[in-house]
């Protein structure tokens, strides 16, 4: 690289949207490009969107291919973060698509490839909730429940490059199906499907009236928002899941404290998004409820601080430090 | 530290016993010498004994003062690793003890303090089953269920020090009550006292007749000998219940392999090494059917290797790369 680079371009690939920004070294994004990713037109045509969002953020931020160190992209998995290769990803059919070598030999550019969450999470580390810290825990519930972890200042990945699933740490033996196949992940307790599940029946039981007026008594009508509108509103039933939700994660968060002594554990996803603060605090609770107090008692919970750009920020952060 | 230095001396401090060994650079052990604990007779007796351990066995090694490195010390927590301080052990009735200042100015040596389980560990890692790999879990069964965790080749203590707490991961909410006041911790689960508490109420029950006639149903008489005579000779409750322990183990391994996907997980402790191989083996099982496919797959899990001598090999090589 040449020591004219002073920009690096960061990439979230999403199931319904793409971005791409241009940051400089401070990670100040100085332009970026947004497209839809519209993956039911196939791996071929998301790969040429892929390269012309890149080129697009560059074109905004006025940045050459010369003074740009690398590209960082976040994707999500399974991939292989070493081969640069995403492997499959359910919602953009890509199959054991080589996207780094591909990308590197259309732009001219290194390219490094991160699973999102992880991309996520070191974002919030760099720049967000987790700055200044040296051992963090991200821990995002949404859909499902994805994590990262900040061990000793850097991103561990583990043997295989896939350290930090959370989502699928049993907390209750012999307890609900989840959607890997065991029983009792907290991602089959705490996540949206799991409230999702809870909701549909109290609708469908009229224990939810405001919640069955809203979306009946179809799963695919209770999205978060929905469950959002009736944690605001104070519907009974739907508080008790949501906190039992909080409850349930602080589990999670309680284990890994015992397991990993960090300093801070980062909350972020769709559903610390849509229930706040008072989701989160929740879960703190039931995080020192369940701790070994000597261990819990200076870590800090705190709620992510980059929404959106958490994923390009950390993609990028991590391309900045991989060369040279 | 001299150039002379080839020797390091390491020392394991036990509920029962205490062990003081000089190794060399390979770690080789060149003179030892035990001596009973007697925590009975109080703080400065036992330190006064450690003192003389130390010195008894630089005598066996035939090894002098000048042409020691560092001590490595293995101790029961809680303790603090950086101020080398024993705040306080149940079994050893130390209170704040500044053991690290007081054998330091006493012996002119580097003192290093190391919790016994992660001395353990690091034991097994650099000599033992868990050589050759670069992510390893120690898990140790016993009376509790104690833990340490080797990250990218180092010993991970977390913010505290304290990471590691594999025996207060809650794998079942609302399970049975832990000695730590949660339910469902895997050490309420799995551990040997767990297995007592399952084989009194069958001994008193009728339902396990010859550990009755062994123990009668005083649950102090149920200790690891017991429950592993009643095993081999094949009593079918016990044998229900330790295999239930090895199930329990397997998922509290599942969540660890899913969270930091190391290359191998490392058994070893009272239980493995009571109900041997097939115990192992059942954990395996289990952690196996309760893990991702993709991050279990190639995990290795092996018995530990180095037996009594793990917490002051441990300990000792800590020592080595400790200073300079």
């Amino acid at each position: 690289m040449s020591k004219e680079s002073t920009y690096v371009v960061g990439f979230d690939l999403g199931g319904t949207n793409m971005v791409g920004a241009v940051l400089d070294r401070k990670l100040k994004i100085r332009g970026s490009k947004k497209r839809k990713t519209r993956a039911e037109e196939g791996t071929e045509k998301i790969y040429e969107r892929i390269r012309k969002t890149i080129l697009g953020a560059m074109e905004e931020a006025g940045v050459g291919l010369k003074t740009v160190h690398a590209v960082g992209m976040a994707s999500p998995g399974p991939l292989s973060q070493k081969e640069r290769i995403i492997y499959d990803t359910p919602n953009l059919g890509f199959r054991d698509f080589p996207i780094g070598k591909r990308l590197e030999s259309d732009l001219g550019l290194p390219v490094l490839l991160e699973n999102d969450v992880n991309a996520g999470v070191y974002g919030e580390f760099v720049l967000g909730a987790g700055r200044g810290f040296t051992n963090v825990v991200g821990i995002f519930p949404g859909t499902g429940i994805g994590g990262g972890l900040i061990l000793d200042g850097r991103l561990f990945r583990g043997s295989t490059g896939n350290a930090g699933e959370i989502g699928h740490m049993i907390i209750q033996a012999s307890g609900p199906l989840c959607g890997c196949g065991q029983y009792g992940c907290v991602e089959a307790l705490a996540s949206r499907t799991a409230l999702a599940k809870e909701a549909v029946a109290m609708a469908s039981s009229g224990a939810a009236q405001p919640v069955y007026e809203q979306a009946g008594t179809d799963f695919k009508n209770f999205r978060s928002g929905v469950l959002a509108d009736a944690y605001r509103q104070g519907v009974k039933g739907i508080v008790k899941i949501v906190e039992r939700s909080a409850w349930f994660l602080g589990i999670a968060m309680a284990n890994c404290v015992n397991l990993l002594s960090p300093e801070a554990i980062v909350l972020g996803g769709g559903l610390v998004e849509k229930f706040g603060e008072a989701y989160v605090r929740g879960a703190e609770r039931s995080m020192r409820e369940h701790a070994l107090p000597m261990i819990v008692k200076d870590v800090k919970v705190k709620q992510a601080e980059l929404g959106d750009d958490a994923n390009l920020i950390g993609a990028a952060s991590l391309a900045w430090h991989w060369i040279g």
